[in-house]
């Protein structure tokens, strides 16, 4: 698994950092995309990722520096890939996305060379501003599909306010609320565990035949040995091996509903749009500072936090006066960690950074 | 009267190439875009147009490339220019595009900071393609405003097949239909006639006392002298300068039926995506090439011709095998226009050009 930051600001694009997009891509070569802001498909041209591999596409919450990238992705990848009648792009994110979808791709008469299908997230009470409903009410996706469009799924969280997003035979994504200016989720994409280690040299002393009883066993299965013994499992099989868990939150100046899903997550992308020294404002305006983010990460206990959406005014070069250095919110994050005896590593994601989520060592 | 070249590619926007996107900058300051694809608000960055004094957007068809960046830049502008109590931004364009406007910006949650009002074009039936009732119909803005939006105007075409679009003390509006795959427009932005010079030393000889009475003759009125002599205007003054006359067409196959209200324009904007060698594809797409294009200009009789909305296949630096030299479209549409003996001049926009529109010597 490996994640490539297409897009670290928040707000706005500029030539230097582009708004928010996340891609995760597999080992069997699927992109994920985390988000998707105005200009993600040029940072994809810039970047490894190769489009006509994006499967699924997550969205965090409905701002336009998350979400008005999408509908251009969407026909630019049909024309790099013209036919792809079997596959179909799956959509995730917030109830309104169905419908935002729809309407500027059949407004725009834009035809897909493959189908899409968008799986809408409804959120709790909770997650509504006060004024949500002083603004005119278009949320339900009403008239016909577009062309290319599959119905999707509904999906409501449980009584433990998850939602349960997907879980195939390798990979399930859950996802949480956070708290935000406008409903705003994270999602929780976590690896099955793989079986753990035969011990070769004991079966063969226990004259186990290799094959079809070395795959149930693997399994976690009960074996009748030739012998007439049963033999437990546990005696031959090391520890699973734990499979990787990355969390990629969206906007939000409370984070602390998603501690639950996110436990021990191998890396956590978590927003620091201000400065420790913004803190107020930052609430004021949904978003979270480095010690807001090093606080989720001490709380799961998770190995990585990559910190990112920030403010265009934190610059990796500064030249003009007044520049504020990214660094310090680097700086702020690893202070919080370490005060409070947290082993956590931070990172400041940069648009285009590529790195390996390693396998956790159990 | 400058324009800046923002966008100038097709289809999809590159890091080096970025899609439809024209400003218009006048004397005043104030700042006209024609179109807005994705990353337009990055190109605008790029420029010296200064995105506060964007008073005006005409967007010329649906088309992604041309409309997916107005949502974003939208909401940039109004966080760029906090206080604006007074401001309407003025948007005009295909019918839908209120809708567009309406559906993303109430989605998306985003208040502005000042008003804006759509005033739709209402397209003549043949400008629809076929297969426009094939798709679902959502082409009604229905329900409430935006917060921040105004009622607009619906503007049908006269019996000329002409909008007039707008019409103040110094400049005119109108639009005209091309045919493309959905309904598409061309602008034609043409600055009022100055008053001619008047003839000061014959003023003198006359008698005419300067003042009101040199206002009023400046006007081409007829005054009544001391002597009781009624003095025509035009003994006096000269003839009047022509304003200058910018024509910006939407992606098309056939602008015939712009010919008439772009006549002498001083500069037409017209696509050319493919060359002249890919004609055949180029009309079934709902495309020009430089030989098209060129025909328009001498048909209007045209001082400059600006080619735009290029196919990314043509480079303006070939570097890999099979890259096409832009320059083939440039050279195309001055070999039409030297066989036809036309006087017009030739130029390919590039993203960041910029030129003055120098006054005609009438």
């Amino acid at each position: 698994m490996h994640i490539i930051c297409l897009g670290t600001a928040s707000c706005y694009p500029t030539s230097t950092r582009s708004v928010s997009c996340t891609a995760v891509r597999f080992e069997d070569g699927n992109v994920w995309l985390f988000d998707c802001g105005e200009g993600s498909q040029v940072q994809l041209q810039k970047s490894p990722v190769r489009p006509s591999r994006i499967s699924k596409v997550f969205i965090t919450h409905m701002h336009g520096d998350h979400a008005f990238g999408l509908p251009g992705l969407m026909c630019t990848v049909g024309n790099m890939v013209p036919d792809r009648e079997d596959f179909t792009l799956e959509i995730y994110g917030p109830q309104g996305l169905r419908r935002f979808i729809r309407e500027t791709l059949i407004l725009s008469r834009s035809a897909l060379t493959y189908d899409y299908v968008v799986h809408e997230l409804i959120p709790i009470e909770e997650q509504y501003p006060e004024d949500w409903n002083d603004w005119p009410e278009v949320i339900e996706a009403t008239g016909s599909l577009h062309p290319q469009e599959k119905p999707g799924r509904t999906i409501t969280a449980d009584s433990d306010f998850t939602w349960n997003v997907l879980d195939n035979q390798k990979v399930s994504v859950k996802a949480g609320p956070v708290k935000h200016s406008i409903p705003s989720f994270g999602f929780v994409v976590a690896e099955q565990d793989l079986p753990g280690k035969l011990d070769v040299q004991r079966l063969r002393q226990l004259e186990v035949p290799p094959g079809p009883m070395y795959a149930l066993i693997k399994k976690g299965e009960a074996v009748t040995l030739p012998s007439g013994e049963v033999l437990d499992p546990s005696e031959v099989l090391g520890p699973p091996k734990r499979g990787r868990k990355i969390t990629v939150l969206g906007d939000t100046c409370d984070s602390s509903k998603m501690e639950g899903i996110a436990k021990c997550s191998d890396v956590v992308l978590h927003e620091a749009t201000l400065d420790n020294s913004m803190e107020e404002k930052a609430e004021d305006l949904g978003h979270s500072t480095p010690r807001m983010a090093a606080r989720f990460a001490e709380k799961t206990n998770s190995t990585l936090l990559m910190l990112y959406h920030f403010s265009q005014r934190y610059k990796a070069t500064p030249v003009d006066k007044g520049d504020v250095s990214v660094e310090i919110l680097l700086k702020e994050a690893e202070e919080e960690l370490s005060s409070s005896g947290c082993s956590c590593k931070v990172r400041l994601a940069e648009d285009l950074m590529e790195f390996a989520v390693p396998r956790p060592s159990n």
